[in-house]
């Protein structure tokens, strides 16, 4: 069966998840550096179709705790540091994405699918 | 709205799709290396959640014409060189997903969705 | 034999420059987007051990050179859009170091080696 | 002051070592995927510039101790996983590199540089 328009959005939204997830994971972030990743990693998913809007935010509380137990000044940035939002927009589909930890692990979750008006 | 396990699916799907391409995209690829590329990204993306199968075709016959054309020889994997098939199995569903060339881009898409028996 | 200071200098300079290049490799970018991702690319790696300076040009003109004979209003980052200059300094010894195009190749190459003062 | 030969191969080193680290960082991994991953890395890295050859081990004891502790059963490649040496050949230079786990941080190093014969 060929996809309707929402399961089509659906699709879309997981790719921009798994896009910005593994092109970024593994950045060298410090407390100082979370706010320029973040906002690129926002204006690089929003270049690609469909995606109507991503909001990253690096969580520097959660950075410092870890640099705090460690010899480093910077650590590798992976799921425990982030949440992010992203609305998707597929013909007349809206789709309302959310990833952060949920129970230990960073879930990528569909929040909300509507028709637009 | 809170997604079907249809719209989960596809988003499950959309997830692996953009996982394989950034975490990949960018290596070093040549004739020689492409195969055990391809099994690489095929057993990777496999370990994640709801990933039934990947199959994955480094092209080497696309990679041979670019590197006749050039002084090196190797170059990096990009969409041009990849036919990934995935299937996905998310509760009662079965989706059916598929990347290749088509008009000059990479194009993900989903192929199939179905009720498995 | 072990490495020397300006040795060990150069092999961590190298370390930024492969680090650099394949973490953000295949980053969706375009004209509007290169800012964003030119400064998390240089605070990125600046987090790094000895690495005293980075900058980075994404290079505007070739990416809307390559989209004007595009159906995409966005891109892949490569090395052809990338101009890197990166100061390392390890010890006594400050390593400069540069990539940008030299015949149609992104070519990562030491400039200067020079004894502090 | 224009590289040496061996300071040239040392910084040819280092972006073999910042390659394969940040091309490879956050791929999903489990024991039963280790080999797979570690052949591609090698394969992959080994076609670049100067490379002679390139062992991965990807530690499979360190994974299950890690994934023992877990409700996933797969991981995200870090350098805590990862033993690897590598010997790079320029000009009349060799140079000797290896990284593992040294006081909890991965280490990536020189620990030979030798004139061929």
């Amino acid at each position: 069966m060929d996809p309707s328009d929402d399961q089509t959005a659906c699709f879309e939204a997981g790719i921009k998840f798994g896009s910005l997830y593994h092109q970024f994971a593994g950045t060298p972030v410090s407390p100082a550096s979370a706010d320029s990743l973040a906002r690129a990693m926002e204006e690089a998913i929003e270049n690609q179709p469909h995606c109507e809007s991503v909001t990253v935010e690096v969580l520097t509380d959660e950075l410092s705790a870890e640099l705090s137990d460690s010899a480093a000044d910077y650590t590798e940035l992976t799921g425990q540091f982030l949440d992010v939002e992203m609305v998707i927009d597929y013909e007349d589909t809206e789709v309302h994405t959310r990833m952060d930890m949920q129970d230990g692990y960073p879930l990528m979750r569909v929040e909300d699918i509507r028709a637009k008006d």
